[in-house]
């Protein structure tokens, strides 16, 4: 199979209550396909940075075989920059610098070789950019996943109705979900998104799992309990990256396997909050992910008959 | 078995954005008794109430064959009164009334026929309270499990931690977890109760479900994702019916039937915010119950392998 990314790639800076760090790779666009990548081996990135951008950070994403052939690198521009702050419970950020540079003017260029792509994840940015993508992409892949972010609803809501009826999944939080559908109840919520347009919704709930929706039934993914979450950034991010890679690998659009891909986007998820950005997602193998996949079945697995 | 349950029988009063009732059936020991009942047949219960507390709620437990010998009713006295009013987003709730009457000056008497009992359930009520039921008690139960809430620990912590010591499972919410521990991280908190004394520590995450830690296990069970919460009243209490119930029931308290006690728990607290007060609790039956539990089932069912 194949895969296509568009998202940013980016610099952030990080601090939370265990310490920060300077400048190092961040972005939607990067998250999502490195997490990928564990699973589908022909993942493709579309994005936008400056020439201040590393090579050696495109070597790694290549280093995990990731094309980085659709990123542009835009000379005399400056990389998108975002630094963010953590509280002490990690549930609220500030961000102390939202710097767009080549983002800002961003027209995003399908390669000829990802025309042929059947799974396209449209990870956070503006629904005008998503939605360019899916139309230069002249094959309609078999899945398309968004993934947004309330800030688009606050500014350009019309917009991401028009892109959010193009796609087969929406990957939205708790709190988006009900904002963008106006309904407290997320059985509601998921049920007025889907009518516009989307056939499944899946909704993040952070620390309390993720709910699944779709052909009229519902799963509940858990998250794995942490002792320590060190870093929140990108969890979002990293969790469609491992659904929409885990669907490409198996290549199977059931509603079943759509609630593995749920756990598998759980379990990567889990891993990324353990390290600073994309650290821990940049140094895992396919045994220590069997093993994450293990602690998900046990953390969820009853043997109940009928109590009666 | 049997199972002895002691806790609050009160009246109370409830406003939610759907209606109000007028002064009902309510207290802590009551949802639990009433929860606890579909599934052990033989459950007792400890209490105080004035002398206008009407005989048809006695009645009215007593057909759900739960023994009321262990009711004491005061002349003279009223019964316990709560009153209570729900924000729109049912997780806000002021309390209007909260007359202590009857309960204020309880000493909780064992009848000679509960002395037998396998299963003790202490509902939330004052820790001096729920510790002079345990002592009163010769034989040591098979299981001890107790509720509290948060109010007990800025009042009187030191008789709090006293009782908690006492017992084998602790049931209590996220909030009140991270209070009494001091711990954001819930695995951290379930460790540093379980070394209150505890072996088993439950913590109740409201719509996000429920933990269940012991044993250096963990198991997430869900919260049905519902359309409509009629009223929040007594959930937490129906949880800890339904989980004490289906252990004295299957009398095994491995860890591995704690799981199937938990979704039982949950089954119960599903049902009893779709009306107000214990009205849909009074009126199950085990056909219900059992569909409810296949929904659990189907919830969180996924059938992954290794992915590698």
């Amino acid at each position: 199979m194949s895969l296509t990314v568009v998202g940013s790639v980016a610099f952030d800076a990080i601090e939370t209550p265990f310490g920060k760090t300077d400048k190092i790779i961040g972005g939607a666009g990067t998250y999502i396909s490195l997490s990928a990548s564990y699973f589908e081996k022909k993942t493709n990135i579309i994005s936008v940075v400056g020439d201040d951008f590393p090579q050696e950070y495109l070597n790694m994403l290549n280093s995990h075989s990731i094309d980085t052939k659709g990123i542009q690198i835009k000379k005399g521009e400056k990389t998108f920059f975002w630094s963010g702050k953590y509280h002490s419970n990690m549930n609220v950020r500030d961000t102390i610098t939202t710097e767009l540079n080549s983002l800002a003017t961003f027209n995003p260029e399908v390669p000829d070789q990802y025309q042929d792509t059947k799974y396209l994840m449209l990870g956070n940015l503006t629904p005008v950019i998503q939605r360019q993508v899916v139309e230069r992409i002249k094959k309609r892949p078999k899945l398309v996943v968004m993934d947004t972010m309330n800030f688009w609803m606050d500014t350009m809501l019309d917009e991401l109705k028009k892109t959010i009826k193009l796609v087969d999944v929406l990957s939205i939080n708790d709190e988006e979900a009900q904002q963008l559908s106006g309904k407290h109840s997320l059985v509601k919520a998921a049920r007025v998104i889907s009518e516009m347009g989307p056939k499944f919704v899946i909704i993040k709930k952070g620390a309390h799992g993720a709910l699944l929706f779709g052909e009229g039934k519902m799963f509940s993914a858990p998250a794995l309990p942490l002792e320590f979450v060190f870093d929140p950034t990108g969890a979002g991010d990293t969790f469609a990256g491992g659904f929409i890679g885990y669907l490409a690998k198996t290549d199977d659009i059931s509603f079943n396997n759509m609630k593995n891909a749920v756990i598998a986007g759980s379990v990567m998820a889990s891993f990324n909050v353990e390290k600073f950005g994309t650290e821990r997602i940049q140094e895992l193998n396919e045994k220590i992910i069997n093993q994450r996949v293990e602690k998900f079945v046990d953390l969820v697995s009853f043997d109940m008959k009928h109590p009666f």
